[in-house]
């Protein structure tokens, strides 16, 4: 068992409708040394292959994903889901993800400077359930023209269709912790990992 | 002249209205180099007083704000614009904050399990150009009973009334780059730094 998946049996809540709370350390206050062990297994899985940027989505993706970076020696870019005042229609990438939870279709957005046909481009999420905003990430990178160097997850909620809707786009897909249920208000991991 | 200015000078564009656009390195794509030498002039200014708590507001204030927060090993805490599902009206904080760039008012919401009255909470943001931002983050933080042991901002308009809110406000405010003019699409720095 990982540090993650140690602190979800600790501190993580189970709420009705398959949602587990992890704001007391991941998402809302975030708490360092969690984000030191999830950037080491990055580290350990991603860290000998190409990579040139880490992408993510604001908000909570923006901890792991600049920590991460530091640690590669890379820029970090988060994609956002309003438009800013100095970016204009010709000189970004868009794309549309749905949010199942808020049942909400959000443009996302980044500007078409920060990523060249060159980069191989690491994306970082702190969850994955339904896999839009991931799905989204990788659509934003391929009309760049730019490469995925794969996709780095904290938490997998591996029960909802994220999981292989990644792998069957030939994503090479990473996730720290993989729920395979949260039936009960109890936290069941997968046993093997990936 | 420090690391922040000399980025600026080199890779900040000034747009009409006083626009400083630093999105290359700052709050879109974010260069790790940059918030290393970010957090060490934060570390310079404030490492010697008490400081339990790291917050800031989401997006852009989230990368500086974590990376400090790792140095200090205390948590981080972001005040989160949109309303968690996971979060009811009688378990938070909430504020008004108001952005003259986007003529809107949101609300701006923490959850009270993560400020205590004895914490002494270090206030952290890119840009200090009106202080709406800062100034509902030192309102939730005094919901809280709590401290505010600082306010550190990568840049500020000094020309904007920000500056002076906070300062009258009795807070310690730290601005890493201080910028006294944006007129003829050219930066002019304050001479005296704080």
């Amino acid at each position: 068992m990982n540090y993650l998946e140690k602190r979800i049996l600790e501190d993580g809540i189970v709420k009705p409708g398959n949602v587990l709370k992890v704001d007391s350390f991941l998402n809302h206050q975030i708490d360092p040394i969690v984000m030191e062990e999830v950037v080491n297994e990055f580290l350990e899985y991603f860290g000998d292959r190409k990579i040139t940027k880490v992408i993510t989505i604001e908000a909570s993706g923006i901890a792991p994903a600049i920590m991460l970076a530091a640690k590669l020696k890379v820029p970090m870019l988060f994609a956002k889901k309003t438009e800013p005042s100095t970016l204009k229609n010709n000189e970004r990438y868009e794309t549309n993800v749905h949010s199942y939870t808020k049942n909400l279709t959000s443009k996302v957005i980044i500007s078409k400077e920060y990523i060249e046909e060159d980069d191989s481009v690491l994306i970082i999420d702190d969850f994955l359930a339904n896999g839009q905003a991931v799905m989204g990430l990788v659509d934003l990178v391929r009309q760049a023209g730019a490469e995925v160097a794969g996709v780095g997850i904290c938490i997998e909620k591996s029960f909802q269709p994220g999981h292989q809707l990644i792998k069957d786009s030939g994503i090479d897909l990473y996730s720290i912790c993989r729920i395979a249920s949260l039936e009960n208000e109890e936290v069941t991991f997968l046993k093997e990992n990936n």
